[in-house]
């Protein structure tokens, strides 16, 4: 049997990598000759370089960048296909994570270091960005991320604004001509999914804000400041309007790499599968396993597993869903997935439930092969 | 595919035959063209006279008998066969949750309202008596059922000594001559998983009084007692020893049943699941469903599900668990079933578990026979 093993991470519990490796020992437990494609996925946020750096075989560059708040942090962006193309994660720079959640201040909070980890990539000379950009702490535009790459963000008496959400309500103008001109030379894709608007009450602010640390004034102050930011590119003739879908992604960030960097937008989870191999894999797979922490409604709406299930269905192949808790609708998950399990031994406490995961994880997934085994035998 | 669905009740929570519809609806549910056999089973304790007169298609009759602490209560006893067989639960009249924990008293509690169950048995013309002896609330080496059925327990100065565990060390004889002698013309077979003696560190005070309520002065005093009625049975050329197995089940109601009404003992799960009529569906079964409530080191060593799976592979059949929880070594537990899964979806808290307990067992059920049907596929 062949099988590809696809999880997502089991958020703040076990990296995908580290699921991949508990759901092959379930699955050598129970078939000894099965044969293993472990293939670790992310979604676009978080992982996602990472998830296909070390699919790819690439490397990872390791830069000292300024954080959300201003001071110096540590990321790191990978190179695959001999350097060609570079992989990076918004988060890693410019993430929510990187805060304590008292630190949080979508006022404050800058992409510049995403621009300074973009610049370090054209450095290497990369002729393609992939950059995953959920997961920021940032409501600024992307004005730092693009600050850092040469743009200007000027008000009305022509001086640089600054950095942060709180500064967008005084451009007045933007001046592209300081931009990096390896720009014009690569294409960028951004991996997201969502299709917010800038602005509105869909947009960045009203949206994503809250989760950020705004209050319902900030959300007002940060959602006027993105409107004067586009009406900026607008008079400038970058962009014709703002209302694209994924404008409002990492707090404008997404509309700052459709219009000053000219990026494409694509499903994180089918840029990862597609740049992982998961694809290469599917035509030969028997089954393919995915996972998560926690799955609720919400992955039936395009979360990476429910990607997985329908990009393997698709394909004709059978997908099973093995999960640290399933919350929801059980019935809606099951027209999904042919398999769907919580891994979860029945412990009372979150704590047990963390600290047992990997062992439960390898017991789901012996238990779906052994289930699988009998099907088999029930043929004989 | 032919299916026999065959748990314990999930204590606490679901009986047995609620556990079989919920399993059932979630074979459906993968498989409407499944054959689902519901044979619910209990283990000789509370629910063995419903798991084997229901299976059977036998009827109950009510009867009002003494509770463990005197106050009358409503208990019932099931007819199999045309009435030639009883069968009955000792928790139903004597047992530990028909009383408050603060209300366990094991020098007060008497076994008299099991007597009186076999009383109106033998009212019925039985010829054979089934009796469950698990989950009993007294230690009074049956003197209270025996004293039911015409038997007499007499002091130095030859009086009745009363009920109770703490009257048994008072006891200097045993007069057997007012016996209802319909019991000479019956056979009677005891559900018994335990088999400790009668007295001393294994004995039933020791070993089972601290769940009654027994304090570790009580323990002895019973202990002893306990001595002194077996000490009796001997000089009354009743038995020759109480040191066989089971004489220390249901404080002493085992060397009770057996010394003076002649009861052979049998495995609980055993007996429950040949009445129950187990054995008939599995020649023809494809697949074998148990389940239980909390699963741990002790299923493996004897209780319902692992005599479930021990008879299911000498058959040949593959065998699944479906628990409420998973604990202990489930390397061991893997051993003994070709699936073991908790139904527990990960969600935090036992009373959310309970809650959604029987949406959880129909997915289990679904989901296992989902994989069947993957492997199943496999092979076309």
């Amino acid at each position: 049997m062949k099988i590809i093993v696809s999880p997502d991470s089991f958020k703040g519990n076990m990296s995908a990598p580290e699921a991949c490796s508990a759901i092959e020992e379930g699955i050598t437990r129970a078939d000894k000759g099965a044969q293993v494609f472990k293939i670790p996925l992310a979604d676009g946020g978080e992982g996602t370089a990472r998830a296909v750096t070390e699919a790819a075989g690439g490397r990872f560059i390791a830069v000292t960048v300024t954080g959300p708040l201003g001071k110096k942090i540590e990321a790191a962006f990978g190179l695959i296909e001999d350097g060609r193309a570079a992989v990076m994660d918004m988060a890693s720079a410019s993430g929510i994570e990187l805060l304590k959640r008292e630190e949080l201040d979508p006022l404050k909070a800058t992409s510049y270091g995403t621009g300074e980890l973009i610049k370090a990539a054209l450095d290497t000379g990369a002729k393609e960005l992939i950059i995953g950009i959920g997961g920021s702490a940032t409501n600024d535009g992307g004005i730092g991320m693009l600050e850092a790459l040469g743009f200007r963000f000027l008000d009305e008496k022509g001086e640089a604004v600054g950095r942060g959400g709180e500064v967008l309500a005084k451009i007045a103008s933007v001046d592209a001509s300081g931009a990096d001109k390896r720009l014009k030379n690569i294409s960028i894709k951004a991996a997201c999914d969502v299709t917010n608007p800038l602005t509105g009450p869909k947009g960045a602010s009203a949206t994503f804000g809250p989760q950020k640390g705004a209050t319902p004034g900030m959300v007002k102050t940060l959602d006027a400041g993105l409107a004067k930011l586009g009406a900026a590119w607008i008079k400038a003739g970058l962009a014709k309007d703002t209302e694209q879908p994924g404008d409002g992604a990492a707090g404008g960030v997404g509309a700052a790499l459709r219009i000053c960097l000219n990026a494409k937008m694509e499903s994180g989870a089918m840029l990862v599968m597609r740049y992982a191999g998961f694809f290469n894999r599917l035509k030969e797979a028997d089954l393919v396993i995915t996972g998560e922490g926690m799955t609720d409604g919400q992955t039936a709406g395009g979360k990476l597993c429910s990607v997985v299930a329908r990009e393997s269905r698709k394909a004709g192949k059978p997908v099973a869903l093995l999960s640290g808790a399933l919350g929801g609708d059980a019935g809606a998950l099951l027209s999904s997935f042919d398999y769907a399990v919580s891994i979860a031994c029945g412990q009372i406490g979150l704590d047990a439930m963390i600290r047992d995961s990997k062992r439960d994880l390898v017991l789901a997934a012996e238990n779906l092969i052994r289930a699988i085994q009998i099907g088999r035998k029930l043929h004989d």
